[in-house]
């Protein structure tokens, strides 16, 4: 086994603090890599918090991981020791279900296996995430990283990256449709860069005047402040996609309202509690309320791509190592812009 | 004008009652008919009892309305007097509208007229429904009506038929998908026999026991009851499809569970109050909750052809016109198999 350094919360709501625990050695499809840059999701907040319940503590969060290969298994084949390597949210799943067959490895029918705060395929031996100094993990479940990028700002496409980029594809969002981002943080940063990198006309949605600016600073063709009915009144019917990026409890029916017949609004923000729906908000006008989690294996792949072609990467903050609960009580009043990115360096 | 004879709630939540009114003389375009037969649906007990709020008093309800042509105007093409003719939820729209363009109708942007309970398109005069003794409508929103079915049992194909049909066409159900059914009354019926048609492996999910012979007889191929806890989760991620056609309050989120990744459960039904719903029910999973309303004219005439060539007619109770209060009784007990139908001789 490998000493392995990190940052935990050793029980639920706990401030987090520093941890020894261990990682395995390398099998033979495995890859081990120094951890240099992670980024911080708001879902380590709701997961430390134990906002999802089942939480396993001591729990050592992190799911945006960029480092350097420092050991190679004997049989892996994308990898080299001074690579580049990236994890984002999961380190292995069944690979035999049909939905690992077809790439879509989040929605393994048998349970993937989370990068932190779950369990590997044995089912028992309970995963550490990125807030450490190293990381094993089996090749086919470890991604090739450019290194034409800032590799701090890469990390957060791991997870918030992937997150928007999946949802967009899926839904074919591109050029000559009009798309609203619900929410300015770490997850609809990233979705108005792709959706206006894919050539749709971008609305940023928000309920804070002093976003404006940075929207359009991040490439937003418009804004709408739905502070004010006016402006819900005159946007109605005329959106074909929303992503909704918001994880506090909102009112769908509001944000359904501004879709047009046919349109679409795919959630990826993850609310605790549950958001009341009428039904003649889906009905009148045939609208779709859809979610999407993270993307596959092939998928983050080709964002990762996607991104280092058209020289996409995240808005970032790079914080030291302890500095992470201040980071958290900052994301709370989302006063970041918009992701930390912890330098690991400093562990 | 003509003098109609008709049955009318004077105010909301009142006894319906005989009802003279007038209709306007066949324009150039229009169509009159003698209504034989009019279905009773389930929103008529809704907008009777001004559930959905804005209603228009005095009511007549009916929009499952078939009957034989009397008169056409001047420039009608596609009847002549003799033929039999039907009309369904809407007896206008703009016609203007992107959606009118589309045959979508029913999602007219400029808002279509209900056949009841709504305004014809100058947006003054009220709209008289089927409990009536005849119609005078446009040949645009008229529509052809074979002899080759029984008469009264193909009424309501006018809404519970189309509102299915065209949710289980515009999802393009068919061959090699499981679809689950919610709600075996009027619409679930007929989403029943046409899921069936299509070649999808239709399961009925209701809380009654006594329904699972019905649902066989109408072809369902399995029977699941949603009040034992074990069978929904036997069941969990096992239909590519659910029509929703419940139309009181319930709870989304067990019934996605039962979705596949990818799945889709489609809302016809409208409780008159919101449900719950957990973003995860969504995310995980990449699922869809949407809803569809009717159907638009060209789809409306579709489907009634299908229902001509694949015999296809809705299981129906015919009752006199001064049977209404009680059938509206019965209704809410769920006590009819599947709809009621007035003879509109008995008028």
């Amino acid at each position: 086994m490998i000493a392995t350094k990190g940052y935990a919360a050793p029980a639920a709501k706990t401030p987090l603090a520093p941890f020894n625990f261990e990682r395995r050695e390398p099998g033979p499809h495995d890859v081990q890599f120094d951890i240099l840059y992670c980024g911080v999701c708001h879902s380590d907040l709701h997961q430390v918090g134990d906002e999802w319940g089942h939480g396993i503590f001591p729990m050592v969060p992190g799911h945006e991981i960029v480092g350097r290969v420092t050991k190679v298994g004997s049989h892996v084949t994308k990898f080299k020791v001074g690579d580049l390597a990236g994890v984002g949210c999961m380190v292995d799943s069944c690979r035999k279900c049909e939905n690992c067959a077809e790439g879509l490895e989040q929605y393994c029918l048998n349970g993937m296996s989370g990068t932190y705060n779950g369990y590997e395929q044995d089912k028992k031996t309970p995963t550490y995430g990125g807030y450490s100094n190293l990381m094993v993990v089996d090749e086919a479940y470890t991604l090739k990283i450019s290194d034409k990028l800032d590799l701090a700002a890469v990390a957060p496409l791991l997870c918030a990256g992937i997150t928007t980029y999946s949802p967009l594809r899926h839904w074919k969002v591109g050029k000559g449709h009009k798309v609203a981002i619900l929410g300015l943080g770490g997850l609809g940063h990233m979705a108005v860069k792709f959706a206006v990198s894919f050539g749709a006309e971008v609305t940023m949605l928000s309920t804070s005047p002093s976003k404006q600016t940075d929207a359009e600073k991040l490439g937003a063709h418009k804004f709408l402040l739905t502070t004010n009915p006016d402006n819900l009144k005159a946007a109605a019917a005329s959106f074909d996609f929303i992503i909704d990026t918001v994880s506090a409890e909102h009112d769908y029916n509001q944000y359904l309202a501004l879709l047009k017949t046919n349109g679409a609004m795919i959630c990826v923000g993850a609310p605790p509690t549950p958001s009341v729906i009428s039904s003649f908000s889906l009905i009148l006008g045939r609208k779709t309320l859809a979610g999407s989690m993270i993307g596959g294996i092939e998928e983050t792949q080709e964002m990762l791509d996607y991104c280092a072609e058209h020289n996409i990467v995240s808005d970032i903050e790079l914080i030291d190592m302890n500095y992470i609960q201040k980071a958290y009580e900052r994301m709370l009043k989302a006063d970041v812009r918009y992701r930390f990115v912890i330098d690991m360096a400093t562990l």
